[in-house]
């Protein structure tokens, strides 16, 4: 077998949650929102476009490719609302990095877990340019599997130290606040969407139906918040009334995408929002007064799975997890893959002849 | 752990070529050319899309996504024609099928044999319903990594005695030369792909240079002839001189695709084709007379992916080959993502603790 073929690296579920106890959450959000930041700073160098989606009757599976001059990266993931009640999640993922030079695939890695922490990364990372200074409670409105998740990077990103949640789901509740019981966060319970929202400088809606919710109306929102909409990221899922949109200054991901997926969705094509990147590279003003309602509509875009997959694959080759796997073939000459088929023990040969 | 989530097989690239040896190359592709038949015949079934290209300087990647309303498949594969130089194959390939009801991914298989194993029968299978009855000598003219499997393809479902080949890499077709020995082939090598075309029922021109490249013009074109025209596949990439396609009736896999990737990107938006699932299904004529030229502009179609790893899943638990992998968590409560970070060892919190 030639030498000459890259390995490439495959990190399953396990290997995922091994790299993340070692580092510690904390610190993987931090330094996923680092990676996010400084790739968003870099925008243009990457060769971007939405992500090509394949709806059914229950859910969605898209796929996200990106690329710069040097890693290709694309990453695999489902939303099917329905999935928790079968015992399924409802969102799950797994990614790919290769050598744009080459094709190779480099990284093969779960991403389930790893969406979650990316996902919470980058709504605190957008908090942090776009909330007021100062933000000391948020409400969290979905309390299910990326919950803790945005509680913990809003803490640690933000200085978040209350937390109002509510869920149509009280036992989706009952397991954030017991998840949270020891993270340095107040939990309070609410009875209604609308009792979370009271008092709180930031929302996070986080909800998973696949419908055209209304979670968050103009009446729950307040002078200076900041809305953190992660849930409403498919055609036919929002989370906002559209007088929510009307009356905030919007920010997005990327624009082609969002304007399909996000929350704007339910707004004319030209409505106005301003793309993040621009935001963290002082190109473009975040928030431009203390009373203004800012609203972060994100779907979740391809170049935050490169950011976390470069992370993890560069953790997990300092920690040595995960293990190599020949996802292609290895070939002593290159144009003779026929020749794969021959160079095999002789008894395969005789099975193959007899079969 | 969940017992609700289904496993992901995986097949690396030694679990595939153990596959093929064990059914045999020829079963392979005759069992993968039913599949493609029997796919291409219920085509309105499928939610189709061109794939989706990223191009650098050297080559491209592509995701090739489809579903129909039970399996989603995609692969990822490249084409970087410099790889050879390097010691590397040209194209290299892996693919998913998932469940389009949850979106668990099911399987995760190597492509690169498998996609050189369905090229040649998709090839064949468009040759059995395009060329003439009776066509017993190939050309044969890219003598790469794909050239043997498309030799036996033809061998097996046109029967093809006779190849002529060239190649401008001598080294090539004497690899060729040397696989095809004991296959009850006829070899002829031949100095210039002009002399490869002499005699010949059906030409297959099979190369890799991403240039719009001439290799099959008009005054080698003879009354009744077939064109397997397969390396002409992404923009600027192609092999036919636009005389050849002016003088033919020309068919295609998925005419949105073709007309970016194959040889009829030459041609105006409206250059007339006929889609090959439609001569499948006995919608449309494919060859209308003795003396008229065929073209099956072939590009690759993810159904034909979708059709090759359904075969070769279905073979690989047949078998009893391939492992099982953990591509994304299975957990006690779907909503419960984060208890997967403290269902640990406790030496793993303390190492976190102390890190």
């Amino acid at each position: 077998m030639s030498s000459f073929l890259p390995p490439t690296l495959h990190l399953e579920a396990a290997d995922v949650v091994q790299i993340v106890q070692r580092i510690g959450l904390s610190r993987c959000i931090a330094g996923i929102a680092d990676r996010i930041e400084r790739d968003f700073r870099r925008w243009p160098e990457f060769d971007k476009s939405a992500r090509v989606a394949c709806h059914s009757r229950d859910g969605v599976i898209e796929l996200m490719p990106i690329a710069d001059d040097r890693e290709f990266a694309f990453k695999y993931v489902n939303g099917h609302p329905k999935n928790t009640q079968a015992g399924l999640p409802t969102v799950m993922a797994f990614g790919v990095l290769a050598d744009v030079d080459t094709g190779a695939p480099r990284l093969l890695s779960e991403l389930t877990l790893t969406t979650a922490i990316r996902t919470a990364a980058m709504s605190a990372l957008a908090a942090r340019a776009l909330a007021r200074p100062e933000c000391r409670v948020m409400a969290l409105i979905g309390n299910g599997a990326q919950s803790e998740f945005q509680a913990i990077a809003f803490r640690d990103l933000l200085g978040i130290r209350t937390v109002r949640v509510y869920d149509v789901d009280p036992s989706a509740t009952a397991k954030l606040f017991a998840n949270l019981a020891e993270q340095g966060i107040e939990v309070i319970v609410c009875r209604s969407a609308g009792e979370a929202a009271q008092g709180a400088d930031i929302v996070t809606t986080v909800t998973a139906d696949k419908v055209n919710a209304t979670i968050l109306t103009t009446d729950m929102v307040t002078a200076g918040m900041h809305v953190n909409a992660v849930g409403g990221d498919c055609p036919g899922k929002t989370e906002l009334h559209a007088d929510v949109l009307e009356r905030a200054a919007v920010f997005v991901e990327y624009a082609p995408q969002t304007r399909i997926e996000g929350d704007i969705q339910q707004m004319a094509p030209d409505f106005p929002v301003t793309e993040l990147w621009e935001v963290l590279s002082k190109k473009a003003p975040g928030r431009t007064s203390e009373s203004q309602v800012t609203v972060f509509d994100s779907v979740g875009f391809a170049l935050e799975d490169y950011s976390a997959l470069t992370f993890i694959r560069d953790m997990a080759m300092e920690l040595g997890i995960g293990r190599k796997i020949e996802l292609v073939p290895a070939l002593d000459n290159p144009k003779n893959l026929f020749g794969l088929l021959e160079a095999r023990p002789a008894h395969a040969a005789i099975e193959a002849a007899i079969a």
